[in-house]
């Protein structure tokens, strides 16, 4: 058995390609004295990934050359040299594209196999769903009776937030791209209506399915949805800038957003959101959250793919549309 | 005498030309039961005005076409037929590029030319102060420390918000074009640093002058100095977008800003604002600024054209970067 890991080889320009990566196996690690050792069973893909690869200035390090990618994981404690974690203990943690880490405790916690299945750690009880709770409820601040749209409405993020604001009252309005999604939006995640942006003019579709106007936008994707949102906004709205994966593998300039002067008609804002700035309430977030999940009200959803050697082409399904709910790589057979 | 009125003959496409104007005379108008008749000797030139030209949805409707260009104003009453105002008073509306107008009394309000020279109701008292006074304080959220970023920085607003926010205990940091309005902004109005945009590398020079990042944008201009401040903020940055007018004679799309998602890496927020939104607190924004004026703590400064027939030309210097201070055209000789 080896351990084995992909690699960061080179700064991709545009779409990620196979030569970005390299596959490596080395030796199994074993603890050192304070550390442990995880057999990583998921792997989370998310579109962040993608950023992380570049050499810019963010809220996060990129990823060096040659350094295992970054990546959210569950796993297995198979070896224990600290005091925090047994053997047999499940943990969540950022250990990166392979199959073992030994690692020092510090950043991981505990997760129980017995409460949910584990990918449902990297999705809705993971970064996506506290992505969607914060950045829905303190910065997009929904009110009962509201509109709230959300692009990439069928990722991880986005099925969290559309379903958030239906506990809190809101109309709900997904943009999604494929009849299957927009058909996955209403009768799996209870939204009020969905926009298939690939197939209807999104500012008609928008005036159709929000008549009272938008108060409330979670982007997810950035580009012309971004601006096609902006053109129906109400006055006060709100605009969360959670992400933009229709501009990450651009090879030319970001596009901004050409409408954005909408702000001033409309008296509006748009702000920025990171997951990692709430997390000393995480825990108040998971325990509310776990509620609504028992309740029936917040439904997860993973759309796992198995073998960790799949690595490359599976991460671009985020970029192309591929997945359906929380996006997650299952590390063996 | 007669009276004359600036009229707008068709829409702009880009910079408004004479052929957009219809100068018009006619009879000097007389009250009604319930008016007044205004005798205007200032008249406010404004960039919002060229957005009011537009047919397009806005925060006020757009001026028909063959009305009298909407402006504000101020002038002496030499008729009345209301409760409200005696002949001999002055008074502040938005009576139009015109030199009579007869009108009812609601949205006109009194002002003492033995308090302040006339023009600066339309400055510093008037529009311009309260939108920096209120696009400052109320949005863009200034502490002492802090260091704050405007551009169309010796215009009407942004001299106001520079003198404000240095009243604040901020740093302060003016955008200009040419080296005479960059002095201007730090010999007499007092900031900290001034960049013409004109001649210098508008990134490196706020890189030089704002060794802390940037806390507070307020943006009169849009743009690419838009873009070039948003490489440069800080965490949690607020930026205030006033205006563009940068984009205003745009023939094609408004550019939106390309780094947009620097408000995601830094957790920043843009928002928009109206100053009419404020108009209950106009009262109590009004004597606080007095009292900065009267403690030379804020400095006013009109730029003033004379004869209304110079009324389209005129208009023109507020997108060439003609005018220091607050532009106001004086209707007589």
């Amino acid at each position: 058995m080896m351990n084995k890991q992909w690699r960061l080889a080179s700064r991709p320009v545009g779409e990620p390609t196979k030569d970005n990566w390299q596959f490596v196996e080395t030796d199994i690690p074993s603890a050192k004295e304070g550390e442990l050792v995880v057999k990583i069973e998921y792997i989370s893909l998310d579109p962040a990934m993608r950023g992380w690869m570049n050499d810019a200035k963010s809220y996060i390090e990129p990823v060096a050359i040659g350094d295992v990618m970054r990546a959210g994981t569950v796993g297995l404690v198979t070896e224990s040299k600290c005091n925090d974690f047994a053997v047999g203990d499940y943990v969540y943690g950022h250990l990166g594209v392979q199959t073992y880490a030994a690692v020092k405790p510090a950043g991981l916690h505990k997760v129980d196999p017995n409460i949910a299945p584990l990918p449902r750690y990297l999705g809705v009880l993971g970064m996506p769903g506290m992505t969607g709770y914060f950045g829905l409820l303190n910065t997009g601040q929904p009110k009962a009776g509201e509109t709230v749209v959300v692009s990439g409405a069928a990722g991880a993020v986005g099925g969290v937030v559309g379903q958030i604001a239906k506990i809190k009252g809101c109309r709900v309005v997904g943009i999604a791209g494929g009849q299957e999604k927009c058909d996955y939006l209403i009768k799996e995640l209870g939204f009020d209506s969905a926009i298939d942006y690939k197939s209807e003019n999104v500012v008609k579709a928008l005036k159709t399915a929000c008549p009272g106007g938008i108060d409330v936008y979670f982007d997810n994707v950035g580009g012309d949805i971004l601006d096609q949102v902006l053109t129906q906004i109400n006055l006060h709205a709100r605009i969360v800038i959670c992400g933009a994966i229709s501009q990450y593998n651009n090879t030319t300039a970001v596009k901004g957003p050409s409408n954005y002067l909408s702000l001033l008609v409309n008296r509006a804002r748009m702000e920025g959101i990171v997951v990692f700035d709430n997390a000393k309430h995480y825990g108040q977030a998971a325990k509310e959250m776990a509620g609504w999940i028992h309740e029936g009200k917040l439904k997860a959803k993973e759309h796992v793919v198995e073998g960790i050697e799949h690595f490359p082409e599976t991460l671009l399904m985020l970029f192309n549309g591929g997945n359906k709910g929380k996006l997650v790589l299952k590390v063996g057979e």
